[in-house]
C-alpha cells in the first residue's frame, strides 16, 4: 500500500492566518518562514497537534511544505496531491507548486534578497536538510535562523490540540522473541565497537522496537511518541511521561531503562556535550534541534542502529506474522465471498466495501487497528495509485469493471498488507491480459532464489519483465519492508529501483506489482513475503535465499489468461491456492468454505 | 572478455633496484614513494615506457601499485594476480598484499610516522585519488609531495624504452558517421550551457573519437596517446607531435584543431589559469598533474563530456558494427569447424587454438589487430576467469572436456568480442545442465524489452536467475560497453551490479553470463548486442527498447539440455541459428558450410 492522507480539510481563514504570521515575522525580523508537515519524530503520520501545515494552508496531505515570505507564499506538494491541494488551500494566498523539496534552497535564493533571514523550527526539519539548505543559501548570504518557538503554535494558541499522551503498553516477549535487555546490549556492543559514547534515538518505531513497548499516539502505527538515549554502557534513558506507561510496561521497562520526563532531555544533552564525547545521531532522521543542542564536535553521524536489526524478524515475530496472516486471510476471504455475492448487483460502493472489510477484520476479535487507510478503487478510481475514497469520489462498482482493494490490519502478533483485484461481472480480454502480466511479475518475485548480497534492486526487474514485454510498466516500487505490529512501511530494505540494502533471512517485504490504465482500471496483486534460507537443490554450490509467501487469499482466477502462463507459473498458482484452501477452510463457515473451494480450484 | 596481462616478467634485480630507489629517496628526503601501474592517460594498457611497476617489482599484471618506504616495500594487487605476483616479484623485498587500493591511505598512515613525506608522480595518479589520499593522511600530518620527475625514470635511465610515437591516421567519415567538427560543436555547446571556458581531455579514446583519428600506441586499443583542450568557442587544440600524423589525418585535422607540440601544454594551462576562467576537468580520469597546474579555482569538476556521446553509436558506426560482426563471425565459424575436426583427436593445445583463430581473422584481410589477448581455456583452465595461456600453463584439450575461447578483432568498421564454449567429445550431464542455465541467462538478456530509464543494473538479474535457481552464480559483470574501432571495454554503460547508466538506443554492450566449476570447467556465452528502439507490440502504451544481437556464430547445441528450455527460449535459439546460417553460409567454403548447417539446425 502507499502513503495515506486524511481528506478532511479546513481552507477557511487561510488569508487571515498568513497575515497574522507575517505580522509575527515582521516583529521577529524574519524574511521567510518554513512550515513543513512534520513532527518532532519526522514520521509518516503526525499527531493533530503537529498539523501546522494544514492550519496555515488548509492542505491536509501527508507530505508538503509551506514557505511564507513577506510578499509571497508557496505550498510545495508532490504529484499525488495536485487536485487535493488546489481544493483545500486558498489559491489567492498560496501558489501551489510541484517543486521538489530538494529545490527549496534554490527557490529561497531567488525569492529572497542578499542577507535575508529564514526562520525555521529546528524540531520540524532533519539536520541533514538544514545542512543542505545552508549550503544552497550560502552564496547569497541568506541566514537560516532556528526559532525558539514555532510561530504557528504562537498563533494557534489554545485552539491547538494537546500533543497525544495515550497509554503505553508492553509488547510481550512471546511476540518480540527478544528481550529489551538483549536488544539494548547488542546496540551497546555496536556503539563500543564504533567508539561512540551513546546514541540518540528519535524514531518512534525504533524506540518501541528496542524497549518492547507499543502505543497509539498517531494513526495506524501502534507507536508511542518518545525519545531515548542509549549509552555505550549503563542504563538506557527513555524520555516519556511515566504516568502514561501502564503498570506491566513500567515493570518491564524498569529493568532496562530510566524513565525521564521529556523536558529533562535538554539538560541531558548539555551534559553529554560537556563530557566531550561523541554521540551517535542519524542526520537523516533526527530533528535539527539535536544537532543544535549537541554541537558538531559531539556528533558521530551514523544511521539509527535499530533500523537493520528491527527489519530482521525473530522466530517469534515470524511465527506471529504467520498467525496474523492466517487470521487476516480468513477475514479477507469472507470479504471476497461477500463481495462476489454483492457486487454483481451493481449497487456496491467503495465506502461500503471499506467498512465491510473492516467489520470482517474486527470479527476476529484480535484487530488492534487497520494498518493504513484502505485503498478501495472501483473502475477508473482503481487507476489512481494513491487513491483514498471520500464521500465526493465514492463510486459504485458496475458489472464489467475491476475493483481494487488494498488494506491491512494491525494485530498484536503482526502487521498485514494485502491487495486484491477482483472482476465484477465479465472482464474483457484486455483486463485479463494486463492482470496476467501483473500476475507473472508477482510470481517471478515469489519464486526467485538468490544469493547472499542480493538487494531489492536486483529483484525489482523480475516484477516488471512481463509488463515490459507488452509495452507496459508501473510507476511505483515493487515492495516495501513491513514491521511486526509496527509501521506497515519499514526500512531499510525495499524491492525497487533504489533498493540497495542486501536482503537477509527474516526480513518481511511486500510483493506488489501493478498496472494502471488511466480512466479505466487499476490492477495490483500484493502479498507479504518472508526472506528465508532456500532449500538446497541438487549439487548447487552456493547457499541461496528464497521468499516464502505469508499472505493467504485467492487471486482472482477469472482474470487469468491461462495461455499466457508458463507451466512453472501455473504450478505456482495452483500450489498457492491449494495452500490457501488447506490453511483457511477450517476457519470459515460452510458458505464461505464453498466459495473458497471454487475460488482456489486448479487452473 | 576481461582485463589482460602480459606474462613476460623480469624479477631479477628487484632488490638492487629497490636499494637504488631508497638511496634516491634519502637524498630527496622522502619517506615513501608510490609506483602505480599507470601512464599519463590512466588507461587499461600502458606503453612499455610506463611499465615502471614491472621495472621496480618484476610484476607485469595489468593493475597494481608498489609502495616503497625506507624500510618496507609492499606490492598491492587484486585477487586475479595472487599466483602471478608471487612468481614474478622478489618476495624477500616486496610483501604481496591484496589490500584494496582504497585502503592505501590507511596503510600509509600506519606504516609512516607523523609529519613524514610521501613522494608521488602526479602524472601517474588521478586528481581524485590524490585528494582522497590527502584526506586519509591529514590526521597524521603526512604530506604528499608531487615529484618533478618520476624517480623510476631517473634510475631506469637510457634503458627506458622511448614513449610510443606511432603513426596517427584518420578514421574516415564513412565509419564515424559524424564529423569531428560536429562532435566538437556539440561538446562546445555543452561547455557553454554549463558556463565552462574549456575542457581538458586526457583519455586517448575520447580524443580519438572526438577528432576522428586512430593510432597504435598501446596494445589492442587503436588509439594515439595525446591530450587536447577544447575551448567553449574557437579552434580545439590537440597536443601531439605533428610529424607522426599522416597526411590525410593532418588535412582533416587542420579544419578543426591546432596541432601543438605536447611540451607546450604546460604554458597553455598557465595561460588558462591566468585568465581566471573555469576549465572542465574529470577528477576520476585526469592525472593529478593537471589539477596542480590549474589550481582549484580554475577547475570545474565534471565527467569527460565525450564519454556518453561516444557510447551512443551513429548509424554509420552501427552499420560498421554489423559488417564487422558478420566478417568476424565467418572467421569464428571457420575456427569452430576446424576445432570440431581437430580437438577430438586429443592433441590440440590452447596456444595452437589461439594462433589458429587469429589466422582465420587475418584471412579476412581486414583485421587491424585482435581486440585483446585471447582467453583460451581447456578443461580446468576455463574455470579461471582471468586466465591467459602461457607456455607454462598451456594445456591439451582432452575428449570429455569443455573448451572456452574468448576473443575479438579490431576492424576499421568495428570492434568485436565473442566467447564460445565447446564440447570436445561427449559432455556429461552436469556440463549440459550448467551450460543450459548460462544459455537461459544469455537468452533472458537477449530477449529483454525495457522502458526508457532502464539501467544495466536492471538487466543483470535476468542473466543470473536460471543459475540462482540451481544454486549457482558467476562473479563478474554480465556485460561491458564496446567501442567502434576503439577500446573493447568502454563506459559508461554496463550490465552489472553497479550499472547505473540508463541504456540508450545506439549503445553496444556485451551479453556474457558464465559459470565456473573450479578445477573442472568454465562456461561463458558472449555476444555483442545493440540497444535499439523496440517494435511496438499490440496496444502497449509505453515505448520500449530492445537488444539486437550482432554477434553471429553457433552456440554449441551438444551442450544444451533441451528439457530445461522454455518454448520461448527454444524459439530464440532456433531463430538465432537460422540467422547465423543465412548470414554466413555465403561466406564459407563447402566444408565449413556443411559444418555450419548441422551446427545451426533446429533443436
Amino acid at each position: 500500500m502507499f502513503q495515506t492522507f486524511q481528506s478532511q480539510s479546513n481552507p477557511e481563514n487561510v488569508a487571515a492566518r498568513v497575515k497574522a504570521l507575517r505580522a509575527l515575522m515582521a516583529k521577529a525580523k524574519l524574511d521567510a518562514v518554513l512550515i513543513p508537515r512534520a513532527d518532532k519524530h519526522q514520521g509518516e503520520y503526525v499527531p493533530a497537534s503537529d498539523e501546522r501545515l494544514q492550519w496555515i494552508s488548509g492542505f491536509s496531505g501527508s507530505a508538503g511544505l509551506a514557505v511564507v515570505t513577506r510578499k509571497s507564499a508557496m505550498l510545495m506538494i508532490d504529484g499525488r496531491y495536485t487536485v487535493q491541494a488546489a481544493a483545500e488551500t486558498d489559491k489567492s494566498v498560496f501558489e501551489v507548486s510541484l517543486l521538489p523539496r530538494a529545490k527549496l534552497g534554490e527557490w529561497l535564493s531567488s525569492a529572497l534578497g542578499k542577507g535575508h533571514t529564514v526562520g525555521f523550527d529546528p524540531w520540524t526539519h532533519t539536520g541533514g536538510e538544514i545542512a543542505r539548505l545552508k549550503t544552497a543559501l550560502s552564496s547569497k548570504n541568506i541566514k537560516l535562523k532556528p526559532l525558539p518557538k514555532n510561530p504557528i503554535d504562537t498563533l494557534w494558541g489554545k485552539a491547538r490540540p494537546k500533543p497525544p499522551a495515550n497509554p503505553v503498553i508492553a509488547q510481550p516477549l512471546e511476540f518480540t522473541g527478544k528481550s529489551a535487555a538483549d536488544k539494548i546490549a547488542s546496540i551497546q556492543a555496536r556503539l563500543k565497537s564504533e567508539g561512540q559514547a551513546a546514541v540518540i534515538l528519535t524514531l518512534p518505531d525504533s524506540i518501541c522496537w528496542l524497549f518492547n513497548i507499543r502505543g497509539s499516539d498517531v494513526a495506524h502505527n501502534p507507536v508511542a511518541l518518545a525519545f531515548a538515549i542509549v549509552p555505550a554502557s549503563g542504563k538506557a534513558e527513555l524520555f516519556i511521561d511515566a504516568e502514561r506507561v501502564d503498570a506491566e510496561a513500567r515493570t518491564s521497562l524498569a529493568k532496562v531503562a530510566k524513565l525521564l520526563p521529556p523536558k529533562t532531555m535538554k539538560e541531558r544533552l548539555a551534559s553529554l556535550k560537556s563530557q566531550g564525547k561523541r554521540v551517535r545521531l542519524d542526520p537523516e532522521t533526527a530533528s535539527a534541534w539535536f544537532e543544535l543542542k549537541l554541537g558538531p564536535a559531539a556528533i558521530a553521524r551514523g544511521q539509527d542502529p535499530c533500523i537493520l536489526p528491527k527489519a530482521i524478524k525473530t522466530e517469534a515475530e515470524i511465527d506471529g506474522a504467520r498467525s496474523a496472516h492466517e487470521r487476516d486471510g480468513a477475514a479477507v476471504v469472507r470479504f471476497l465471498a461477500w463481495l462476489d455475492d454483492t457486487a454483481p448487483k451493481g449497487e456496491l460502493d467503495e465506502i461500503t466495501a471499506v467498512k465491510k472489510l473492516e467489520d470482517f477484520r474486527r470479527d476476529t476479535n484480535m484487530l488492534r487497528e487497520i494498518s493504513f487507510a484502505t485503498i478501495s478503487g472501483a473502475g477508473s478510481n482503481g487507476a489512481i495509485v494513491h487513491y483514498r475514497v471520500s464521500e465526493a469520489t465514492n463510486r459504485t462498482v458496475t458489472p464489467g469493471e475491476l475493483f481494487l482493494i488494498d488494506s491491512g490490519g494491525q494485530y498484536q502478533d503482526g502487521t498485514t498488507d494485502i491487495t486484491r483485484t477482483v472482476a465484477v461481472g465479465e472482464p474483457n480480454q484486455n483486463m485479463k491480459r494486463h492482470f496476467t502480466a501483473v500476475l507473472k511479475g508477482h510470481i517471478a518475485v515469489a519464486t526467485a532464489r538468490f544469493p547472499k548480497g542480493t538487494r531489492g534492486i536486483d529483484l525489482d526487474p523480475f516484477a516488471r519483465r512481463a509488463l515490459w514485454s507488452i509495452g507496459e510498466d508501473f510507476d511505483h516500487g515493487t515492495g516495501h519492508g513491513i514491521g511486526s505490529y509496527l509501521s506497515v512501511h519499514e526500512g531499510p530494505q525495499s524491492i525497487s529501483r533504489g533498493g540497495m540494502t542486501p536482503l537477509e533471512p527474516g526480513m518481511l517485504i511486500s510483493n506488489e506489482p501493478g498496472f494502471y490504465k488511466v480512466g479505466a482500471y487499476g490492477i495490483r496483486i500484493e502479498n507479504v513475503v518472508l526472506v528465508t534460507p532456500a532449500e538446497k537443490i541438487g549439487d548447487g554450490e552456493r547457499p541461496m535465499m528464497a521468499l516464502e509467501t505469508l499472505t493467504l487469499a485467492p487471486i482472482d482466477r477469472r482474470l487469468i489468461d491461462v495461455e499466457m502462463l508458463e507451466t512453472i507459473e501455473r504450478e505456482w498458482l495452483d500450489a498457492y491456492h491449494r495452500r490457501v484452501f488447506e490453511t483457511l477452510s477450517g476457519k470459515l463457515d460452510a458458505h464461505d468454505r464453498a466459495w473458497l473451494k471454487q475460488a482456489t480450484k486448479p487452473l
